[in-house]
């Protein structure tokens, strides 16, 4: 399988902590691709109309997208329910968190092309604070959650801890560690994986 | 059950068209709810930080989204395998074409959000184009899948009927039709069902 995919994109750092979780890192080569806000790839475009990262192709040919969808193809081919319960009220909850958190990246990009990639100029200030602010809203939901940052390696506090990685990468000095000391304490945790460690985002 | 909804959500119509080919749309009290990008909601981010439509609230108050997963739990409550295959390779198509289209609608709305909400002297043509293209091309996708267009009734279907009347709601001028004759004859197919008719958006 080959995986397209840059060291900074938050969803596909998602898929390789789930694949070395799982036990498939070896077997997804991984493809350095770069898309870019506002600009043509028209190569990438081929595979993905959406020009979005990660796509994962199967050994057929298959593209598999989203990095949820990605994540649930990976899971099935480790035996299943690994990282999403298979079944049970557990499993709503689980997809519900886990689209929350995936919102919440995607607002967290959104307002990162708002205040640096979009012409300073052409800047809307609105619109970039109600994205932080559904980011950071989000934060302190699950920091009141001390159930799921204690549990068992699930895709939740996966993508939990990539939205905390991120905001380091993105947001240094939004002082998340000082408003949310649960979640603080829970990356602590995480960082003991290797498979979260090892794909912290480049240095900027 | 409730939804929180708005007529003219392509996510919100995308549940209820599934909601009523899966017979559940009986137990569902649609929540007129509003939201607007770039302006606060506080009431609604209780429910949900991302401030986006629609949700589904269950009986014993549990909270699920997205608008995908919202559909996965209707269709495991009418018994499973309905808009969504349990299993086998079609899932992952069914997920990775599904998962297209939900990214095609994001970047209309972008592109919506771009041309007709953001004050318009903030305007980045370069970014609104670019996510405009991604769902024109997206469109050509499935405009070449004439095994999509044709089979039984799915959640790919339904996502592109959406897509579909999204597009004539907010763009209307953009020509899709001509420029896709296999999709304005699957759309026309597509009206014929009551759930697609009913549902479509409000006259601008």
């Amino acid at each position: 399988m080959k995986l397209a995919f840059t060291p900074a994109s938050p969803f596909a750092r998602k898929v390789r902590i789930a694949a070395i979780e799982l036990g498939l890192i070896d077997k997804i080569e991984f493809v350095p691709t770069k898309v870019v806000p506002a600009e043509a790839n028209d190569e990438y475009m081929k595979i993905t109309p959406l020009k979005k990262l990660p796509v994962l192709i199967t050994d057929d040919g298959s593209v598999i997208l989203d990095s949820y969808v990605i994540v649930e193809y990976l899971d099935e081919l480790a035996g299943g329910g690994k990282l999403i319960p298979a079944s049970g009220p557990d499993r709503w909850k689980v997809k519900s968190d886990h689209s929350l958190l995936q919102g919440m990246l995607d607002s967290m990009l959104l307002c990162r092309y708002e205040n640096m990639v979009r012409p300073k100029e052409l800047k809307w200030q609105a619109w970039a604070d109600d994205h932080w602010n559904r980011a950071w809203k989000g934060m302190a939901r699950f920091n009141d959650k001390p159930e799921v940052l204690s549990r068992p390696l699930d895709i939740v506090q996966i993508a939990l801890a990539v939205v905390l990685g991120y905001a380091d990468f993105r947001y240094a000095d939004c002082g998340w560690r000082k408003a949310y000391p649960n979640l603080d304490a829970f990356h602590e945790r995480m960082l003991e994986r290797p498979s979260v460690k090892i794909s912290l985002p480049p240095k900027t």
